[in-house]
This record gives C-alpha cells, sequence and structure tokens, in this order.
C-alpha cells in the first residue's frame, strides 16, 4: 500500500486508484473503480478514475518532477497549489467555464477535478472541421469576466496586489519568455523550423531588425504589466468542448500579466484552425473560423465595456475617454500576442497540429507563411487593430498573398 | 524594566536606551547613552541615542501603529521589514548612498541605522540657498544603479520576481495612489488649496478633461508596471545631504513601480527649491538649480545607458534601438511624476516647505500657478521631455508666465 502523507512521488496508476480511496469521499462505498493515465500534455500525468458500477468518474492530476516538455526546463510542483487556487478563482469570476475542482493535495502535488471525457479538446474537433456557434459567446463571457474583474478597474487595489503576490509564477513565465518572445526571432538551436519554410523563415523573421525592436519591447511589457490575472496558455489545446459547453483547463502558467495576452491566444489558435481549414476543409468551416474570430474581439469588447460600467471601482476609471483607452490597449495587445504565437508555433519548440498535420510539403510551407505573414502583420502595426473585422481582414489579405 | 520579547508597544526616549543595551552591541560597556526623539516625519518614531563618553551614536526608527500622516491612514508596522531589507539592498547596489542598516527587530516594528546627524535635510539647506555641486552626480548614480540593476535588463528574470513579490507593498501604494494619482486632480474635501490660488486650480487643473484623462492613465501605469525597485517618496526631504555625501533615506514607499517615479520626484522637488529661489534667494542659486536639474537628468541618461551596457543580462534588451526606446520611456515617466508631483503638492494634503513658507499671499500664490504650470506641461507633453535642457525650459518658461 502506498503512503500519500510521507513525502511526493509520481503516482502510477495502481497508486492514483489508492489515493482516490484514501483521500476522497466522492465515490460510494462499493464502488468499482479503474483508472487510466491519459496525459497528452507536456507537464503533468493525467489520471482518469472510474467507478464501473455507478459510471461516476474523476481526473487526477499530478505535476511531475520535471516538466515533460523538455528536459531543459525545470519546473516547481508548486504550480498545481497555482492551478486549483486559478480554478476556484476562475469558477467564482466566471462560473461554469472552468472544471469544478475536488481536491488539492500539497504533498502529492495533485488537484482532483471534474471529468471532462464528453467534452473533446477544441483543436482536434476544429481538425476535425466540427463547428461550435456558442464558443465566440462562451469564450468572451469567459474572457471579459476574469480579465476586467481581476484588475485595477474592478478589484479594490490592496486586494488585487495581494492576489499579484500569490500568483508571481516565475518558472512557467520563463517559459513563455523564451519560448514565445525570444528564440522563434534569432536562429536558435532550440528552434523547429520545417525545411520548407526555412528561407522564408530566414529572410522574413530573422532578418527584419524592426520586427526583433518590436519583441523586445512586446517582452519587457509581458515582464513587467500586472494587469489581470491570465489564464498564460489560453490555446486550443487548453479548450474542453462540447456543443453547448466551453471549459477552459490547464491554468498553470497563470499570473498577473497583460490582458490581451489570453485573447491573443484564442486569436492565434483559431487562426491555425482557419489555415488548416483553408487547405483541408469544406470552405463554411473557413467562413465560420472567419466569423468566430471576429465575433470573439466583438463581443469580448461588447462585454468588457458593460461589466466596466457595472463593476468599476475606481474613480479615474470612469474619467472620459478612459474605458476606450483602456480597451484599445488591450487590443493592441491582443494583436501583438496574436503575432508572436502565429510566429512561435511555426517556429519554435513547441508546434500545433493545425499546420504539422498538413502532409503535403509544398501545402505545409504555404500555410505556414500565412501565419508568418500575419503573425508580423499583427506584431508590426498592433496599434490599428481595433475590431473583429480588422482581424479577419489581416487574415484574409495574408491568405491571399500565398493561396489563390 | 522594558521586555522587548512579548510584543510590540510605541517606545518613549528611555526604553528606546533600554533596547539599545538589550539588543545591540554597539556602544562599549561603559558607554553613557542619552536619547532624544527626532522624529518630523509622518509615519515614524525616530530616537537618536548618544554615548556621551566616545561621541558614538545611531538612530531607531520605529514604527507607530498608526502613520502620523493622518489617522485614516492605517499602515502595518510591516513596512520597517521593507525598508530594513531595502537598505541593505540598496546599499549593496549603490554603495555609499544610504545609512548603513545595524539591526533590524521585528517585534518592535524597528530597525537601528547610522546616525547621519552631520548631514542636514536637503530641502531645509536648500532653503538656506545652500549648494552641493556635488549632488547631481551622486543622485544620478544613486538612480541608475538602483534602478538600473533591478529591471528585467539586468536581473534573471526569475530572481526578478521574488523581489516583485517580497516587495508588493499595498499600504504605501495607496497613499500614494491617493494623495499623488487622484485627490489632487478633483475638488476632494481632503486637499488643502491656499485661497489666493483656488480660482486657477479649479479652472487650470480640475476643469480640465485632457489633463484628468492623462492622470488615469498614469495611475494604472503606477498600479501595474513593475518595472524597478523604486525607492517611492524620493524628494528633498527624504535626503541627508552635506557637501561631500548624499545618503537616501526613509525608503518604506518602495516596491517594484515605473523607474521614471524616482527621477521625477527628484525633478520635482528640485523645482520646488528653484521657485522658492526665484522669490527668495540669490539669482545665482536659481540658476545653481536649473544647472543641477539639467545634470540630474543628463548624468541619469549617461549613467543608465553605461550601466546598461555592462549588465544586461537579456538578450533582446541588446537589441539596436531598444536600450533608446527604453530610456525613452523612462524619461516620459520622469516628466509625468515630476508634473503629477509639482500639482499634488500645491493642491493635495501634503505641501512642502519651498512654497508654504513664502509668507507674502501674493507672491505664495504666484510661486503656486509656476508650480501648477510646469505640472500640466510636464503631464501632457511628457512624450517630449528628452533632455535635461527640454526639462529646464519648461521650468523658466512657466516662471516667465508669471514673474518679471
Amino acid at each position: 500500500m502506498a503512503v500519500f502523507t510521507d513525502g511526493y512521488f509520481t503516482m502510477n496508476e495502481d497508486e492514483a486508484i489508492e489515493f482516490t480511496k484514501a483521500k476522497l469521499g466522492f465515490f460510494p462505498a462499493d464502488a468499482e473503480l479503474t483508472c487510466k493515465e491519459i496525459g497528452d500534455g507536456n507537464l503533468n500525468y493525467v489520471f482518469r478514475v472510474v467507478d464501473v458500477n455507478s459510471g461516476k468518474s474523476i481526473i487526477i492530476k499530478q505535476a511531475g518532477p520535471v516538466a515533460r516538455i523538455s528536459d531543459e526546463f525545470k519546473l516547481s510542483p508548486d504550480r498545481n497549489r497555482i492551478e486549483s487556487e486559478i480554478l476556484s478563482l476562475q469558477d467564482k469570476l466566471a462560473p461554469g467555464f472552468v472544471p469544478k475542482m475536488y481536491h488539492y493535495d500539497p504533498i502529492m502535488n495533485c488537484c482532483v477535478m471534474e471529468d471532462l471525457s464528453d467534452h473533446e479538446i477544441m483543436r482536434g474537433a476544429l481538425m476535425k472541421h466540427k463547428q461550435f456557434p456558442l464558443f465566440a459567446d462562451h469564450i468572451s463571457t469567459f474572457m471579459a469576466q476574469t480579465l476586467l474583474l481581476t484588475s485595477d478597474v474592478a478589484m479594490g487595489h490592496k486586494e488585487k496586489k495581494e492576489l499579484v503576490k500569490s500568483f508571481i509564477n516565475p518558472e512557467l513565465c520563463e517559459i513563455s519568455e523564451d519560448l514565445v518572445y525570444t528564440e522563434p526571432f534569432y536562429d536558435c538551436p532550440r528552434n523547429d523550423v520545417f525545411p520548407g519554410s526555412r528561407d522564408f523563415v530566414r529572410e522574413f523573421i530573422w532578418e527584419d531588425r524592426k520586427l526583433s525592436l518590436e519583441t523586445a519591447k512586446l517582452k519587457f511589457e509581458f515582464m513587467a504589466n500586472a494587469q489581470s490575472l491570465i489564464h498564460g496558455d489560453l490555446h486550443t489545446g487548453s479548450i474542453f468542448i462540447k456543443e453547448d459547453s466551453t471549459k477552459v483547463i490547464d491554468p498553470e502558467f497563470a499570473f498577473y500579466g497583460p490582458a490581451g495576452y489570453d485573447v491573443g491566444n484564442v486569436v492565434a489558435n483559431l487562426i491555425f484552425a482557419y489555415v488548416n481549414a483553408l487547405f483541408t476543409g469544406p470552405s463554411d468551416q473557413v467562413e465560420y473560423l472567419e466569423r468566430t474570430i471576429s465575433e470573439v474581439i466583438d463581443l469580448f469588447k461588447e462585454k468588457f465595456l458593460a461589466l466596466w460600467d457595472e463593476n468599476s471601482v475606481e474613480r479615474t476609471a470612469r474619467y472620459e475617454g478612459f474605458r476606450e483607452y483602456y480597451l484599445d490597449s488591450i487590443l493592441r495587445d491582443t494583436a501583438a500576442v496574436a503575432g508572436l504565437e502565429l510566429c512561435r508555433r511555426i517556429i519554435g519548440l513547441a508546434h500545433v497540429k493545425d499546420i504539422t498535420s498538413i502532409e503535403q510539403p509544398e501545402t505545409r510551407a504555404m500555410a505556414e507563411k500565412i501565419c508568418l505573414t500575419a503573425g508580423k502583420e499583427f506584431i508590426l502595426n498592433r496599434e490599428l487593430f481595433k475590431t473583429g473585422g480588422d482581424f479577419a481582414k489581416a487574415i484574409r489579405q495574408s491568405a491571399a498573398v500565398f493561396s489563390k
């Protein structure tokens, strides 16, 4: 029998069942538990524990001692404390859009949460050309509520500073600082560039001094701008979805950073799905994704401003023109981060299946060039993106350069 | 006999002597100690303990349970932990420009430090029209070293985030947020407006919607931009000076904020001395102060850039053009904060003697209008201030409007 109080160890499937019996009152006494490790992420082991009799199930997510993405990243397992706290907080701020949290265990560095096996990971679903007409509404609510309600606009400033303090997250931030803001923009050995795109990457990205200067500005803003409690990794692989439900998972990168970071990640990852659909999907999938990108932006703006009027506690937040100035700055950061994400997923260490699954090499290279062209445009001209239509237009124009 | 281990209480002079004997090995065994409470600040009790035999002396600074500035501000006595840690850190970053720290006592909430009684408070010295030719050199070194060396330019980003965390300072920041960024810019009951300036304040400051919008932007930057470990209250009342020595004291407002905040406070408080000298001093004092303001900016820039080249550890910090972009942003914040300080010391709760000591009411009103005119110019046109000469010119022009 494993003991769960003496110190941390990495569990196997049997030990995850023992842990469930020892620590949780979730299942009935006569439960017949089975367990499978289903993790395909990079940082954690994920166990699904099911009671064969009742059909009830839970997920146990345990931090490995070393991030699985690469042995070069050493991560403190404290990130699962951050994850359980933030899921509880997000569930209060935007109820219904994150999995329920049942238990957090600081010794085993794991948390136990709602099983979402009736949902599927959004990236895979989009690659199968499924459509989710409620997604733009759901994700814009989630982002407007979590981002506005944790900012100085809507929180007591002392209370907000205590939250900033408890979500300082040096190790996970370092991963983003390196993989998103730095390595993709020079010929870094850790990059992973598709041969068919290499010349284009060198000329169009690495040799552009104006572009690298902008990435430096953005990196320093990412490191210093404690604006909102952001998810920090809000791509379509961090979203569980089904027709009538959207659940945001994996908030272990959460910290106080620029609000536009989350919105930009959602936009960029919808663009990867859009580019995938351009070459592999029916034209109505392309239209659905373009419309969704546009709606995410416009609904986010609308909800953010409405929440501002209901929730602003800060006197100066009600000064004429400030609301619009503030929202503009979030849209500028949204464009910039969408651009960074579009570049880093093509050039850097961590790719996305939407693009790597395109088998024909010339087609894949074309898809990558569309992403990089849109990405650079978003970074360099980030001040100009104000509406969903502005974003959709930049994507269409980049696509038009390479596809016919 | 008082006991210093059971719990916090506010000491009197006799108890400060007992504390010295019980806790410190600083004085010889046969010392004959005398003590006087010499605090004139708002937040602390300050005891000077002297050995009549050896002439050796120390300062004990004890946090009162309530800030003395007003019963409305309730402050945690933890600020003296912050003070002792930051003085030790500043002494490493910029040796010789802060008092030596001998002891910190977490129960009594006090710290024991070097006695600087052979120095004088700079504000008073400038009002006596003394000149300190080394000041610009000293303070620019102090600021360049403390501000650059605690930033993401020159620190490991993980290490910097741990510092951000340990210097989160909600209560003292709230004072600045209220008294510097908010109350002076509307007709707040807590303001203290000189009758001869009231009409001007209403029309020129309170009724200017463009100005209030800019203060909102600046307030949100102050609350979110964790750029450098700043002193946070670097006015001429926080500087002990003598001909060959400059010591920065009272860092209890320290936290990670915009680097330009400290530089702007130094500039604004030199401007108060300049305006005082305009009406009460010899013309060479006016020239000395104008030259000093200009030198503080230009020497800060020069030293900051040199330190950047020697100490930058961040790859993107070396991208072409980034160093200049970053320094420009600090100068912009410097101008903005100088402007806020110029307004808030005239309109808000906490005034400066440089101005309030001007006895003739018309002259005082004129002095105040010069400060407010320069202040508004600095805030509205903050992007345009790039050199010491730019700052000096704005001051001269504001003075020329009202004095002849």
